[in-house]
């Protein structure tokens, strides 16, 4: 998978893919992450990249040219399956979102920053927006972050066995249970008692259980799909 | 606003709060970030955070003890508001509850990571679970990041006018209207005719039209609440 970032600012989203899974993902081959800085694109000794919005109103927008410039030497490259915009107004992020999006080959993403895009941007070139959730960020760099993460760590290989994804919450509609470790006994708060009894499938009955109580008391709505 | 960072990937956050707003509101003194290693707070040799889960199977645990010693030791230094939870689990942040958060003075949040925390470290420390949204990500550390960038910029003084937070998507229940900017005329795409009327409340009307009409195609759950 090869996924193409389209931002103004490159450097906000460094830290994020040299650590962890996103990084041991990269080093292995298993995706490649291109950042391209807008400014790049841009045909004014300014390097703008913004403008005021038409008609007048706070914050500024984003123009189509250098976008436009970027968007298709990326296509002149190679095909893409995929142009995502993030943005608080487009669909809300889910699992099964992720899911579809870890099976394509080549996606552009594109972060809003400041007010947004000229709407002729997600008129012509995007073919899918996406929002991780109901709140307004500074921009779409970190949107873009939590997209590749969700999405990267569901590509074959990128887990290990015993980080497995598929009891994560979320992969059959239910919360995950609570979980413990060691010490059994901390300042008193004990671990419960079924977890020992070596007996495994009680206890994963007992998950099961637990799993269907914590998503009925915090995410009934979860039950309903 | 102070907000201390408990994570066993201090490094994968470094980029975000040292670029755009999160790093100019740091550098006015509008709000203190400090970031926490649970390494520093582990007693073996090995510095180890996390251990096998009891009763079986995938997945890692962050052990209480580490966590318990570092927010003690916070607590100890002053008293905070909330000890927040990064949990997919947890209440869907929306703008409501980044409004809620910006009003505190001293928050923690902790990242999970691996399988997540040890259920004790819930029961016991968190006042607050937040979620940034239906879907799993390799740790809690973007998921800080999200509700920090959410709600650092609704601090006042952080956001110039320019950049003003009022307009913004869900402030009002309603998603933000197309917006434009130069040129007017971009390889035949035109900008709508009503922005360059100099009719600013015919404008203004124009606008809150067209937020009615994407909010109902789009987000119709909205409207509803």
């Amino acid at each position: 998978m090869r996924i193409d970032i389209i931002t103004v600012l490159p450097e906000l989203l460094q830290s994020p893919f040299e650590a962890s899974i996103l990084k041991r993902a990269i080093e292995a081959n298993l995706v490649e992450v291109h950042f391209h800085n807008l400014r790049d694109y841009t045909t004014d000794n300014y390097k703008s990249v913004d403008d005021y919005q038409f008609g007048g109103g706070a914050g500024m927008v984003m123009m189509i040219e250098p976008i436009d410039k970027c968007i298709s030497k990326l296509q002149s490259e190679r095909s893409y399956d995929e142009i995502i915009y993030m943005t608080p107004d487009g669909e809300r992020l889910n699992q099964g979102i992720a899911n579809q999006v870890s099976l394509k080959e080549n996606i552009i993403i594109l972060c809003g920053h400041y007010k947004g895009v000229d709407q002729r941007v997600r008129d012509k070139f995007i073919t899918r927006e996406i929002s991780i959730g109901d709140y307004v960020l500074s921009g779409g760099e970190l949107g873009a972050a939590v997209l590749c993460d969700a999405v990267i760590r569901l590509i074959p290989g990128v887990l290990g066995n015993e980080t497995s994804a598929l009891t994560d919450s979320f992969q059959d509609n239910l919360l995950a249970p609570p979980i413990y470790t060691r010490p059994r006994d901390y300042k008193g708060m004990q671990v419960p008692e079924i977890l020992f009894s070596g007996n495994f499938p009680k206890i994963e009955q007992w998950r099961e259980e637990q799993a269907y109580l914590r998503t009925k008391e915090r995410r009934p709505d979860l039950l309903d799909e």
